[in-house]
């Protein structure tokens, strides 16, 4: 299988692009990694050898964390990420995974590699952190802002097949974000989403409140992408002000240092099971290919795994059993 | 002034709210407490002696935390909530204070005490938490679930006066919750919000993100109810699950129960800074009179606090205030 990397997107690009991709290349050689991009800023760190299943495929532009994201995709065509999609669109590649500007990545999906038929719209699909480190998948987050009912079983259908064929699970439990967990409540849209997701061929546990998504009262969450950007954003701004003040209070005087030090282990792993940057890429599900979308701030272990999700996805036959489930590719 | 309490709505009712109330008479004596509930579960707390300036008015029935608001609002019309809203409405008391169902009591504000003159929707304004302690005023967080742009900028004049007569702060910087920043960011009913909101007489600075709430990146927060009931219950059941595993984590090992013992002072000013039934009640701002809904768990000092918030809102006209911004009462 072939895996495009767009490896000029991301904070620490294109170094932990290049550094996932030469571990991913080691430990899967039956796996041909891409890696799309300038050839003058990937060179020099192949200087160790580049490994016979690693390419370079040129692309000589660049889209930006603030460039406007469709008119970034439509003018700038030799970009990393322009091209990476290009490659899936053609066949050329299997997946392609960037951890550039979000918006943009979501515009290659739509204008470049295209919707998936009989899907109206894509839905960003992250895993949210929980206590038990399984995780929820939500969708979408943050490509659709005005859904409709229909989108919404559109996400169930499509977060429920990504559970089964790339996390394995066995009939997914699929919630509906609300704002309680009784039938009637919510605003029109989840109403209206309820009425559909009760007759549909999933696991549907009806509607869910936010502030058990880290008690993981789902495996896959639906959500419109303006509450469901809310939701996550909100867990993360509040999860990091904590560790925040909590760091202040711990270098108060000498005694706090002394039990800083005693907490440090626990600390570490509080702070680790509450970051979404945790859980790999996430997938843009509803294009007619593999596109996945690293954290921005990703490093050469979560390009790394990223490509192990996409590995999977690919293995597992993903993308194909989508269009069977949507009416044919 | 008159200020009535449901005396028998909230975790803790009747005691919290009697004994909150008899904290406010006697540090308040120009202030007229009026106990709305059963004499019957209200007497035998005042045993102790009953202030002049504490009055019982019988209401015998009770609406439950599980009723179906609207419809208990219409049936049980000798209901303490019911009742309570009924003395404001005919000026027989200048606010109530309530602590149960708060859908109840939202249909309490539309149904028996009634809009404002030109207010199209009433919102719910809590005050959400912040580092600095000041918090945000946030509406609507539940009332209206389907709102439209005019009604984000009645929030948003809703607001600016609340905080000018209640918290007396000048020239309250107001925000509108959004998905991003930039002023073209969000759904379409943000997008629209944001076009009403540049032009208004009010200090707009422009769409705020969830994640910087706590750093009080406004003082008015506005959103519909829906979005906002999601950032709340979001940022509360990251605190919540924080602090349960942080407690967990403490208490593994002698080593961890020395730093617990050591940090527990800072421990507590943390989750004290993220607890938002510390910020008093939440005015249901709207209404043709000041209805305040204190938290389900409030305790004596939470209830009096309210009362405390409802006697500065009084004094400070801000009904009147309201009325006048709105087109009269």
């Amino acid at each position: 299988m072939r895996i495009a990397i767009d490896a000029m997107g991301g904070d620490h690009a294109p170094q932990a692009q290049v550094e996932g991709a030469l571990a991913a290349a080691k430990e899967w050689p039956d796996t041909e990694i891409l890696l799309v991009g300038r050839p003058d800023a990937i060179e020099p760190l192949l200087a160790q050898g580049k490994p016979s299943n690693v390419k370079i495929v040129p692309a000589l532009e660049l889209i930006e964390s603030d460039d406007e994201p469709v008119r970034a995709v439509r003018r700038k065509s030799d970009s990393s990420m322009v091209v990476a999609g290009r490659m899936v669109k053609e066949g050329e590649a299997d997946a392609m995974i960037s951890s550039g500007n979000t918006g943009a990545l979501m515009a290659v999906g739509l204008l470049v590699v295209g919707r998936l038929k009989g899907i109206e719209r894509p839905g960003l699909a992250p895993v949210l952190p929980t206590l038990d480190d399984i995780g929820v998948l939500a969708l979408d987050l943050g490509a659709n802002m005005d859904a409709k009912p229909e989108h919404l079983l559109q996400y169930a259908l499509m977060g429920t097949l990504y559970r089964e064929k790339v996390h394995g699970m066995k009939k997914p439990r699929v919630g509906l974000l609300n704002v309680g967990t009784e039938a009637a409540k919510g605003n029109e849209l989840t109403k209206a989403a309820f009425e559909l997701l009760e007759p549909a061929p999933i696991h549907f546990v009806g509607n869910v409140e936010a502030r058990d998504v880290l008690e993981r009262n789902c495996d896959v969450l639906v959500c419109d992408g303006f509450a469901g950007n809310i939701l996550l954003k909100a867990m993360e701004g509040a999860a990091g002000t904590i560790f925040k003040v909590l760091k202040e209070e711990f270098t108060a005087n000498w005694k706090t240092k002394i039990a800083a030090a005693l907490m440090m282990p626990g600390l570490r792993r509080v702070r680790k099971k509450m970051d979404y940057t945790e859980h790999g890429g996430a997938p843009l599900l509803g294009v007619n290919g593999l596109v996945i979308k690293g954290h921005g701030s990703s490093d050469a272990v979560a390009v790394k795994n990223a490509i192990r999700q996409a590995r999977i996805a690919i293995g597992n036959g993903l993308i194909p059993a989508l269009a069977d489930e949507f009416g044919g590719k």
